[in-house]
């Protein structure tokens, strides 16, 4: 059996009992490294699970998947996935090949950012469609979650932001010359993600009602799940010099907001400022 | 420390070890038992997990919550529910409380179908606003959902449908002599489901090309994250007379789909019909 196992957001014991028993019985096990990190590494994991973790880059996962499921089919094989195997990243590419082969497989659920949002205390029913803020380079700016953010708060939704992770990048002098150099990897921070919207809300102008401004109300979370979880409730502007500490983060632009739900994004304002926007019933 | 813990979606080993460890120390165990529920019951828990389980109704935990967070202060106090705990429904409200008298909270996350509908290969990228359909009865058939899917389908994004769940509803005899005698729960089905949306159909005759017809594809999820998961895509007419098997049901009428999303929901066409319109590439 092939098994897809999620492992939740925060350290070694968000795995679920069903996902360490496969763990602790498969023949080996792989870990995902390549679009999400718990906030403990590697080597907590082999020392928690009594096993070796073999790191499976995206490399090995879109082009080695014989190498990754061989002998799948008559013995159980753990591909581990921060999160849920099929949730911000889905892995359905390894489900499709498995089933290609016909290898059976299994998915253990685990908690995602898409539903552990929950903790700002904004209701996952009211979310629109998820968006992804993306690193911006000198000559690269692209603006569209922008958009995608705005038709959201049109509807009165809520939009999870989801940010960047640069894994495995090559400086394009080490790309040029062929060599397996890496950088470190890059984590795209809320306050860095709030200072590319005001850039946007500053080149545009918007006059319509539901444009976003640099008083606009945002929730920063960072390490869901975890002991040092942080949320901090605050105006774009306020956020966008916040430090929400270690990776990862992700950014929430609230749509029209129901009284417990600002009652709740009280909870993680820090600001005088916000306190009062929160408090102040017309604002959304 | 008032603990929520998720308990996921499938059985009693879905809880995550973090969550074990907290219902195993915790002086009181409370499992909220009126949103949702597993494959398994109470009695399965606390065998599980070698501790005595009080069910909390709607009414004790939203009008009980001294009682259930007495000395939560001083002792850990372990509150569980399916899914998670600020999932598809949020207890938000018991944290406010918390928070008011003082005790201090902390979130164990867990799989929810929100992130977990990842199962049936749509990505959660595409899904738009969640929405909910209500058992109908003879003189209230509300609508409002489909309004919502279709304005979803407008913008090419899936829909989650969750179905409604009726615990400890009371016959309007029992409710006027103050009997408390409960009806058995009841769970709307994915077939039910359609058969509303097919009313729906039938009473509005809409010409815009984002409707949905009788051939509209949909996909039903049954007991996910459980051994006997079972994931039908179908067009709705289909569905409306599939048998899902027991609760729960949830079901997802997809927005436009990429070819991969089309290839997963193959894996789960059982009709000539569906697979041939799923092969069609310009249908969505």
């Amino acid at each position: 059996m092939f098994y897809l196992v999620g492992l939740g957001l925060g350290d070694a014991k968000d795995i679920t009992v069903k996902g360490l028993e496969i763990v602790r019985r498969a023949k080996r096990v792989y870990l995902e490294a390549y679009t999400s990190i718990l906030t403990v590494g590697k080597e907590a994991l082999e020392a928690y699970y009594g096993r070796k973790v073999i790191l499976a880059d995206r490399e090995m996962v879109e082009q080695a998947s014989d190498e990754l499921m061989a002998d799948s089919d008559i013995e159980d094989i753990a591909f581990l996935v921060v999160g849920d195997p099929l949730g911000a990243t889905t892995h359905t590419d390894l489900i499709l090949r498995a089933t290609e082969k016909g290898i059976p497989y299994h998915v253990i659920h685990n908690a995602s950012i898409i539903n552990a949002i929950g903790c700002c205390g904004l209701q996952l029913y009211n979310y629109g469609e998820v968006v992804s803020i993306v690193f911006w380079s000198d000559d690269w700016k692209p603006e569209s979650f922008y958009d995608k953010i705005l038709t959201n708060k049109k509807r009165g939704l809520h939009t999870l932001c989801l940010l960047d992770i640069k894994m495995k990048e090559q400086t394009i002098e080490n790309l040029m010359k062929g060599r397996p150099v890496f950088e470190p990897p890059r984590f795209l921070s809320a306050s860095l993600a709030a200072q590319q919207l005001l850039e946007i809300i500053r080149n545009r102008k918007e006059k319509c009602s539901s444009a976003l401004t640099a008083d606009s109300i945002c929730v920063a979370v960072a390490r869901v799940g975890s002991q040092d979880q942080k949320i901090v409730a605050a105006t774009l502007e306020e956020m966008s010099t916040t430090d929400m500490g270690t990776p990862l983060h992700s950014l929430v632009i609230p749509g029209d907001m129901h009284p417990l739900e600002r009652q709740m994004l009280l909870l993680f304002a820090e600001s005088e400022k916000i306190k009062s926007v929160l408090s102040t019933e017309d604002t959304s």
